[in-house]
């Protein structure tokens, strides 16, 4: 048995149950959180604890970074300042067709090392080789949502092969990593792939008994694209096509009406924000506050360090919060206490990894630190406002997943830091020959 | 005679007949730039230098932050998620009529501090009560511009009370600090001051030579309030008090049309453009890709830490980039070397220091060192483009104003920290009492 023993810190723990900050004591026993409280706990659960000094620190879950596609971490300032398909199909698509394994790999442990060193426990990722991608995880020890991305563009046989990869590597993965590792299936959006092959995902995700994760409506010309081809708005055509038999996360979802809001309610439908992304490829602002207000499923992705340039979800959550404010005019919507569960509880929701997101007792430990003696955390009027509003990755002090720090004074303790920096570097210097 | 050497650095020169990236030496002699170039300086230059190594650094202007009001730093989270109007009137001004000259140098330091740790070396500052905000820059030695803000809705007497205060406090600290301080003259808004108090504080400012500084346009409704007031919009109602008869720096200037905007360019006016406390506040988003088309000088504020909820410009560099890009459509608008221009070179000039912003020979050795050896400054694609879309404050690693280094290892040399800290949370429960 493992046992930790968090003394005397403060504790945003975003259960409802519990008061906004709790300060306190926290005890963690073989990756579980078995008691969290204000009182100290019991004197025999105190005997062989490590003890972890509070003080000066303030404790809360983990991040939760519903979208991204870590192995372009690779591409981070390759292409800026362009058109959403020049960037992709021009800069993106052929620098990517070039990936060796090792470049996949490479890509994913500069991704995992900047996600653990600002906050975030839990990525959700899709990419079309995602060996990589799980066993980086797996050896850095986060926790990761993975699918492999399929886009339908191909004949029907290069369709039905990357299904079997996507299939294959969904049944060896799920699980992996002391269950730290989950799988999707997940066509790439409705615009790359035919009707036909998204209904043949679908029904391997029956088989299969998995969620399904795509991208939908990031920008208004591929939701006219999909009216023009198939005679409905992307909401209703996968509907059509079955997917929301499944649990389904949407990426972007920026481009909604009504109508369609509100039958993504009714689905229970869940969604990635994607604010920075969205922004910086120019493809809108969703509508965050309908959204909350239908009570659909919301949740925070940074989409990749190609398009945002970064994957500090302090700066999604921040974003969240000021982005909607000023475009809708109203200055209480999205307040600091929902964007901050949009990262974390919010965000645990949305992928429906409810053993995660809220310190509470029989919840995974999947927990971070923030240094608050700092400046910009003072005076302490609302701590919440200033993890919004004030806070970035780089306040992180120490990262737990399931109960193993994983990261210590800034430092990773699993990822050789100089190395991962060298080998994406020279990824990178080899793509461009 | 004091010598800095940084040898073997990349620099980031923002001068535009250097390389974008600049591989090579830099060197400081009594607070100037002498020499900057990729060859080694002469040896003669090298002997008796003080030997900074740059490898590893990224070295740039420091940043230049042209709006803000230090001392509100008490009253960050204090109040958010509000209407502006009860924001500032019911939260803001009932808490700052409190304000001792304790707390008033609290907040100061609080905010150079801040500013100071995040890259900031030049800063603009408007508040009721300035000696403590100048007496706080000459002791921590940043470079601060400076104007004691004039409400005008009392009597005449009180009006004529004010202007004597401004224009004291202007006389008094203009040049102080050897040269780090100057001094405006601000009248408030035009929504609280009476055109006759305007038309007296531009008088004022052309017996003493000194620029204005006011908040212009900052939401619809004061806007509305002026038309109806006045009969005219912010811009003609300036000017027709003489306001652009002197150097004039206008904060927020959100809401503006496209008379407005080619008026302020013909009338060579400077605006600080805030976009995160619009954002939060939901005044609006400044018509930034218009002002930079019509050669309106543009430059960056964060304004106060209580409408942000931080003073690191670098969040409003990238806020800058990439908001624009979202409302507009358009993503090749304010790309990421206008945006750094605009927190550097475009700072500098839209607050008439030309001599700051760059890094040149004969300029002021005002400096920031960056840590790039972080997982979100790799690659090494675009060393700019990782300045704007991932970097934020707490990746500067060392300060330097006027060639006198003031952070060094991400530590305040001249400041006292903890002290600071403490003095910032013991002031903010006095007032709440």
């Amino acid at each position: 048995m493992s046992r930790l023993w968090i003394k005397e810190g403060s504790f945003i723990t975003m259960a409802s149950h519990q008061p906004e900050v709790l300060r306190g004591h926290m005890v963690v026993e073989d990756g579980v959180i078995q008691y969290i409280g204000e009182n100290e706990p019991a004197a025999s659960v105190q005997e062989q604890a490590v003890i972890i000094n509070g003080q000066g620190l303030l404790f809360m879950p983990g991040l939760v970074n519903t979208h991204g596609h870590a192995p372009m971490s690779l591409l981070r300032g390759f292409s800026d300042d362009q058109k959403l398909q020049v960037w992709l199909q021009e800069k993106m698509w052929p620098m990517e067709a070039k990936y060796s394994e090792a470049d996949t790999k490479a890509g994913s442990d500069l991704a995992i090392a900047e996600m653990l060193l600002s906050g975030t426990t839990t990525f959700v990722d899709m990419y079309d080789r995602m060996e990589q991608v799980a066993q980086a995880s797996i050896d850095a020890g986060i926790r990761a949502f993975l699918a492999r991305g399929m886009i339908g563009l191909g004949s029907v046989e290069e369709q039905v092969s990357k299904l079997e990869d996507a299939v294959a590597f969904a049944k060896q993965w799920n699980g992996a990593g002391e269950g730290r590792i989950q799988t999707m299936l997940a066509p790439h959006a409705p615009y790359t792939c035919p009707p036909a092959f998204i209904e043949r995902i679908v029904q391997a995700a029956h088989d299969l008994d998995l969620p399904l994760h795509t991208h939908m409506s990031e920008t208004s010309a591929e939701v006219q694209q999909n009216v023009d081809d198939y005679g409905k708005r992307p909401v209703d055509h996968l509907e059509e096509l079955g997917f929301f038999t499944r649990p389904a996360l949407l990426a972007h979802a920026v481009h909604l009406t009504d109508d369609e809001i509100a039958k993504l309610a009714q689905l229970d439908a869940s969604i990635s924000h994607n604010p920075i992304s969205n922004l910086k490829l120019a493809s809108g602002v969703a509508r965050v506050p309908e959204l909350l207000r239908a009570g659909v499923k919301l949740s925070l992705g940074t989409d990749s360090a190609a398009s945002n340039n970064n994957l500090d979800l302090f700066q999604e959550i921040r974003a969240a919060a000021l982005l909607h404010k000023g475009v809708s005019g109203d200055p209480t919507v999205v307040p600091a206490h929902t964007a901050l569960a949009l990262g974390t509880s919010m965000g645990a929701q949305a992928i429906w990894h409810n053993h995660i997101g809220t310190l509470e007792t029989g919840k995974a430990a999947d927990f971070i630190a923030i240094n608050i003696d700092q400046p910009h955390f003072f005076p302490r009027t609302d701590l919440v406002s200033h993890l919004v509003y004030a806070a970035n990755g780089r306040d992180v002090e120490h990262v737990w997943v399931a109960g193993k720090q994983l990261v210590k004074h800034r430092q990773l303790l699993t990822m050789d830091e100089e190395k991962i920096r060298s080998e994406a570097q020279a990824s990178f210097e080899r793509l461009l020959t």
